[in-house]
């Protein structure tokens, strides 16, 4: 049991404060002998790195990460690797007045309330920077998937509504989200964030968003029954991102309003194989893939880090208001696509060791009576 | 690691198919001394039994547990407690053709493409029956918070939507929940319900629903950072009740459109300690309880059980269409309202004694400076 | 974590007390599709069984064990596997002034400390008879092993020494060791063991053992390094045998006094294979087995029920002399023998399942360059 | 499930090869609100420092540890400590040879069976160089158990035997260990193994030894029943230490030889308090502590990296002789008597934190009955 580790056979541990001197983790159980460089975690945390919008807090960090184990001649060897990435921007000096007056809806309150003595400097273990590496880790499970699946596994998410303006499905194309600074899939609803977003940060404020994850080609059979459900872990995974408070997998909420022929995904044969006709269930039923799309969704609260005053208390007992200046995200759900994507995929390379151990190294697959 | 157990240092694990000899699970990491006996667990068990209104399957079960070890002159020992239910109605006839032909929406085909051989008899080990030891751990952890925490905890559930039709929040009357055999608070919206659900077990239907548990008393300070958040494990525990497909805190979805002014619940003094004056949040801030009430929920998908015919294939690949005759729950988001309280007490226990390891017995509290 | 399972990916979680109704186990995480029946189990069992020599206890339990779950028409499903024996010959009555009389060397004394409340009958949670269900569990772990590795993985173990008389080991043979109450590998020593153990139980004492277990067939490449270690976790889980003082692999204890030429095991090439000249390595390096035969060894204590009067005080702090009545074995190291076989197989197939997570379902081999 | 982690509550992750850039490790769990500092680590791990005599490798590592996280402004803060080495004298051009040649008792052959790839400089993974970062974490531990525990729990250790020479119990001095280069508590031992060790250098072998570790003054009631006893935990660790093959508790394998009055403990009233009249238990009975010193010893084997020829095979299947040149210890005993003093503080203080969380805070403590 481990407060600071996520996944059970693919396993990280994190460690580091936003201002401290370093952030970091640990992979264990990464299978050996798969090529793994710096290369290919830099780009994933590229994506992910401040600075690069007027859209996102202007805090520059190159967020260079370095491999200190677990590769040899350029390859994983089995042995937990290190990730390590210096903090370089830590204007500290920022943070002078976060040490003792608590931000209303952020964590300040309650990590003093439990451990009475907390690292305040840019939110310090509670900072949305420890997301990065979650990123880099989900670069190295992305790496076990390639490796273990094929290239048809595939992973990817987009930002789907900030505030009330939500994409326009019917425009969806995914090649759009890498051209644009929101991750926006509708090339449409670009000019409306931009302006909703512009005015937010103009009146110091900030606002939500919803994130939509998909993990196509999954093998079916991945998953547990019971309490290891591959929706449920999928759940753990999304709801522990920093400012999430909503999770849905599939229809989500919209199945309280449906009916049971409405909701069940029919089934039938192509080529001998199982092949659904809807996808209402989003890749998972009972705890188990389905072979179809993993689809999820999360929404994300507007970061409590704003220059509009709200009513709070000092550590002293006194009441005040509390107005946050320092370089933030007027949305943080932007930032979090990339995250998005890195859970599902350290989920998914868990999954499948998980898989592995109980039912071989053979993916699973369906298997029809021989009769 | 374990697909079937719930918990660290609260930790149950179950086991048990709906249709074989019986169910039971293993509750370990009690703390010793607390008075227990199946007198503290059939109650639960009872709100969830079946066949207690037509809004329910007409399965008719005991479902007597019987505490078999951990419990020694009243008082619990601090060893494993093995509570256990003896299946009675097993009319393991009724699903004969169960064994080879797939319910759509329903875990008989992952199971299927996963273990590639199941107890298909009434769902087997994906059958919503497993909840039922869910109800009793649930009862036991009960006992561990109003030991260590006191009467002030207190969890309660409601059903609060059922198809489109959701409760008035301002006729919210917890009393009722106990009065009419949907768990709903609202005395206004059961007449709509018994019609809604009238119809549909008449058309052969099933409908979906949204379950509410809140935890008032929850001490601040339960929790952890990053990967063994409240929250998290909260998500993580109320996706894994059979059909559930969405969870939220707090506001939940509704925070993509709040601004931070908004969403953020503005702190005061009250008597020296800090108060929220709202509660967005849902009594989690960073993972951790504010103290305010832990305030979840969760949509739950319509039963896939149906007389409705769906098109599906069999094990042997040919297609069909499928009906399902048996004994099935129309909604079975009612019945999930006891595993929705069972699955917060757990996960409260749970944290209740993570905290203690690394904080300490006395219960967490704001910590104001001495200055 | 939990205090009451053994085991990662196989994982075995015991309940029950010495005189409560019943004793059982929850076995998480078996393949499915293997043939399991009671008749799989009840012979390991029935080795174990208490009343089979008058170098035994006099307690008689028919020990029947019942699969409650987990298996479907024969075969294991994947989900938990719960097994159970009743508690049938339960004479509390013998052991009233357990209740209040801490026992010299016994651990009754320690659970009062620790957990201040305790089922005392039979020694409760802290007796043997939990054993049984480790053999039990240990059977499931056989049949696991016969599947994937097949039958050249062999698991035996024997007594080699009671008191200071030991097996000449010139005389080993396996055979003999069903065909006297001992376990003995040498037929030559059961009279001597047979005259000392007469003299012990005739003066009212009892005498310490050691326990020799092998695995023959063991696939090279089991194991893990640094805190997973497949030596450590053979260590604790032999050190976690009621009693056991000490525990050896390979050479043990006699490393200290070999140079390095002599404790290596020289190397050499037999039809393209790696084969090991000596095995004082006990057939694991660095954590991972070399594909020779791993071997253990361990020290266990005599009982510290006697009839010999030994100083101690009772729960109200009064200073007593303590005499055990009731039906206890003189030499509890016999009936360890299989109780040290059941965890060898527990060991090895969850190393086996964690080896498959890592690095596939096929058996580790020694991977010879292509060069 | 973690191969790298060590411990529950209080848990360990380490990372880092030989021959890396660096070393470290993670602690999580660890208690807020606790002074530490790199003054508090750096001294424990200068006692493991090679170089320091003519008896140790002659490799020359500063071994300067630095805190990356879970520490502000000198107190812990209950986030993840990250503590870091770097690796300064990397002289891999020694270990060329061995990247193919494998050594006889090493597990050069076995991380190549199990992996196919891995950092043969130095040992990669499998050097003791690791256990730099277990003594590192275990000065954390010692942090945690003086402050929950107090000064009166302290940790020594020593070494009591090379080859066949064992120190003079009569003569036993702990403050003896800290002026010697052996950790000898017996002054006239120390010429004796000043010439067989510089015998065995000569000679360009190496030699076998036996460490004992010693906690006085842990709290009675640490450790649980069954799978988390606490001999089964520092029977595992202790294993766990690279070379050890055989571990013991108290009397260990001589309790073979004891009848049940010998090895009794026998017990009695002082001033109120339970005392025992000897300690052939070593502190543990029934797996939880008693209140006396805890007490273990394990042997250590001679390495395998010897200058004497030893008959092995290559990566290409050819059968050669193996000398292994570089810098190697003549006896690993001597260093690895630090390195077990922290595994028993880490074991001590992951039970410490588990007995916390089922018992609460205040020590465990003997119970006598209030009547």
């Amino acid at each position: 049991m481990s407060h600071n580790s996520f996944g059970h056979l693919f396993r990280v541990t994190t460690w580091g404060e936003s201002h401290g001197p370093a952030i970091g983790c640990v992979v264990d159980g990464c299978p050996p002998g798969l090529m793994l460089s710096e290369g290919d975690i830099q780009p994933w945390l590229d994506q992910r790195k401040p600075g690069q919008s007027k859209f996102t807090t202007q805090r520059r960090e190159a967020d260079e990460v370095r491999i200190l184990s677990g590769v040899f001649e350029g390859r994983t060897t089995g042995t937990p690797i290190a990730l390590e990435i210096q903090n370089t921007d830590q204007r500290s000096k920022d943070y002078a007045d976060i040490a003792t007056r608590y931000r209303p809806g952020h964590a300040d309150v309650t990590y003093d309330m439990k451990y009475g003595h907390r690292d305040y400097r840019g939110g310090g273990r509670s900072s949305a920077r420890e997301t990065a590496m979650r990123v880099a880790a989900g670069a190295v499970a992305r790496r076990v998937l390639a490796e273990l699946v094929g290239p048809s596994l595939r992973i990817r998410a987009a930002l789907v509504q900030i505030g009330a303006i939500r994409v326009d499905r019917g425009r969806w194309d995914w090649t759009r989200t890498t051209e644009n600074p929101f991750f926006c899939p509708d090339a449409g609803t670009v000019p409306l964030w931009e302006d909703l977003l512009g005015e937010v940060r103009k009146s110091g404020s900030s606002i939500g968003a919803i994130v939509e994850v998909a993990a196509e080609g999954v093998p079916a059979g991945l998953g547990a029954p019971i309490y290891a459900k591959l929706d449920s872990d999928l759940a753990a995974a999304l709801m522990g991102i920093n400012g999430v408070k909503g999770v849905e997998i599939g229809d989500g909420f919209e199945v309280a309003q449906l009916r049971g022929e409405q909701n069940a995904d029919p089934m039938r044969m192509d080529d001998g194989a199982i092949v659904f006709e809807s996808n209402h269930a989003g890749g998972i039923l009972g705890g188990i893939s389905t072979g179809q799309p993993v689809v999820a969704r999360f929404a994300i609260k507007p970061t409590s880090s704003i220059l509009v005053p709200v009513p709070s208390v000092n550590r002293q007992g006194a009441e005040i208001d509390v107005v946050t200046r320092g370089r933030h995200d007027p949305c943080i759900g932007i930032r979090a696509v990339p995250v998005a994507e890195a859970m599902m995929a350290l989920v998914l390379a868990d999954h499948l060791l998980r898989h592995h151990a109980q039912n071989g190294w053979s993916l699973p697959r369906v298997r029809l009576s021989e009769a």
